[in-house]
């Protein structure tokens, strides 16, 4: 048994509210939470434990990064640079630039290279305290890539990764017809869920991408095996996508940028999370923003994560998302940092983590901080001291 | 002598473009750039120089932040929550709040603890690679606490620290005319500078500050000891003070949202800097934009800031400001990179800095990065490998 002590914990229990313990004590035992609460009020199996001194810093949750596309091959700095040297996207796509570059760039990295470039990726997240991280195929789109992608997900060490197959993310260059390549898709999860490489389904529904109906076959294809759908919805456009989703009890929908009445309803029955991605707002400089206050109103949890990706939102920084989240959209830093914990948790399935309570996960983060609402009213600054997950403390 | 070889050197050399060497080399000699090229021509009395391998490492100069509030006491984390749970800007300055929070802070706080958290905050920039930063007094408003604020700074370690002296940032409450304060402005400066804590002096000039009027008398207090001046110009409205300021020949004018094309012309012909500060445009939500084309037409050089502030631009990270510069304010990223560099350092006065040149200092940054573009077109993301101080390696 390990027993941190002595700092200031903000451990989100219960459904509002910052959960405050203040000269608060934290007794680990075999990865969990065994105990939380005032160090006064220590039990008796507290004494024998080895002891950690938090010297007044802050705990919080470790954090979940809920969406992230962290496997790839190359970057996308030169498109950067071409735009703000004038060029459209229109003209960067017909370049061939844009998703296609990231796809034929991944497409030619080994297994190894997508290791290492994502590794290194999840060292910046890891470094920010990130203690549990999703990761979504979508750059291969066909079969060998796909489960490329899912397999390097699957080897990132230091943090527990839950992966995506994201394969409906873009029509790929060797399939003419969208319907086709949806077919594929079907066709390719199977065999994936077979080698143990999905814990979820994902597609992007956009006029940019496939339509609701083709959702609802990879959506279909998903529930045959008894897997959990998410779904890129309503960030460019209305298209129904939330409604789709919860119809399918999906544990999340996201960017959501376009989401209507209905939409936040449908979600609010189905118990479906929100995941804001204030990190592609930002990029793109969209001026539509999510309807924050009308998900509030019907009670559905607000996640956010940072959506890392090379092309609309290439961070590697939670907390500068919790900061965005606020000065963005609008969130409290109370809800960034359930959105960043107990909700990022909730839109991947997870229930056994998130919230600094007896029974969950022993991952938290010590922060040199006085208060967490410091945590998101600064950007850009880092101010982690360590990172414990399952209980163990250090970097991985 | 020192040799570092085999990166990629992004000198900025001349007035345009990266100036990259690919496979380059820098032999530094006494603390400065002895000589700086292609690998395959180096000099012959780099021979004995010991050799510091770049593997392929991208080199720019040292970053310089030329705007930054960085010594205070508090912190303003709660009214940054309480503006998200409804309160205006009035509600929280009736309940003592917004800068005067801070001055009431940074007077009770003593030099030792000035200095610890100036230090830590420095060290959060020197970890993105700043080897030279300026800060300002202005949260004392008193002679004692201006002081002091400038003897910290001048103490900070580990980089090269120029002090500004802004007295005239904000109205004390125990004066009840702006007048008389300006008058004990500008009679504590005389004994500040013989001391020997002031590289510069600055204004805020702004209808919830000082007229132009006050400001000039700053000025020629300012002109009486041969300090030069800066000015927070046109951040919310136009009050002609770049105009005001380029008639002194000022270092620079910061802010420029409301910059008017007179005021472009006049900074050209002064040869002003204009330094922008993203992150106060992004904290508080603005959308009037500096006039970047204009700047760019007439030829004013175009520096970049964090404007570090515990009120209006809590931001630690200069990399941050690089991708902001461009995102919001349009830069490209080379012209974001000389804001950080070369012309920062311009708009301090210095120009021993900020290009890798022979005779300049040997202030450079080693990144993990193919090219220098990767640094602006990401955020929330360090990519520093190691950042050498007039030729020292290492954080200090
Ligand atoms: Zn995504
Ligand atoms: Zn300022």
């Amino acid at each position: 048994m390990k027993l941190w002590r002595g700092g200031c914990l903000a451990t989100l229990a219960g459904d509002r509210g910052w959960g405050l313990v203040d000269d608060g004590a934290l007794l680990v035992d075999g990865g969990l939470l065994r105990w939380v609460g005032p160090a006064a009020e220590l039990p008796p199996e507290a004494t024998n434990a080895e002891v950690v001194e938090l010297r007044g810093a802050l705990v919080t949750p470790g954090l979940v990064d809920c969406h992230t596309h962290l496997v790839y091959g190359g970057n996308r700095a030169h498109e950067f640079e071409q735009r703000l040297h004038g060029a459209t996207y229109a003209d960067i796509a017909k370049a061939g630039g844009g998703i296609r570059a990231t796809v034929a760039a991944t497409r030619a990295a080994s297994e190894a290279e997508l290791l290492a470039s994502a590794t290194k990726r999840a060292r910046s997240l890891i470094g920010e305290g990130v203690t549990t991280l999703e990761v979504k195929s979508g750059y291969g789109l066909d079969a060998a890539t796909e489960a490329r992608m899912l397999r390097v997900a699957r080897q990132i060490a230091g943090v527990d990764v839950r992966t995506t197959y994201l394969a409906a993310h873009a029509l790929p260059p060797e399939f003419g017809d969208a319907d086709d390549y949806i077919a594929a898709v079907c066709q390719w999860l199977p065999g994936l869920h077979a080698q143990g490489l999905v814990d979820a389904v994902d597609a992007f529904c956009e006029h940019i991408a496939f339509s609701p109906a083709q959702v609802a076959r990879v959506f279909e294809a998903a529930r045959a095996l008894g897997l959990p759908v998410k779904l890129h919805a309503e960030q460019l456009s209305d298209q129904g996508g939330a409604q789709l989703a919860a119809s399918y009890r999906a544990l999340s929908c996201d960017h959501l940028e376009y989401l209507s009445p209905a939409g936040v309803q449908a979600m609010a029955q189905a118990g479906t999370v929100a995941v804001l991605l204030p990190g592609a707002f930002y990029a793109l400089r969209e001026t539509k923003l999510p309807p924050v206050q009308q998900l509030r109103e019907a009670g559905v949890p607000i996640a956010v994560a940072t959506d890392h990706n090379p092309g609309t939102s290439p961070t590697l920084s939670p907390l500068l998302m919790l900061n965005m989240a606020c000065v963005l959209f609008g969130l409290t830093p109370e809800e960034a940092l359930r959105g960043l914990t107990v909700h990022g948790a909730r839109a991947l399935g997870l229930h056994d983590r998130g919230q600094l309570v007896a029974g969950q996960r022993a991952d938290f983060c010590v922060w040199d901080a006085g208060h967490p609402r410091e945590l998101a009213a600064c950007f850009g600054h880092n101010p982690l001291i360590e990172r414990v997950r399952h209980g163990i403390q250090g970097g991985s």
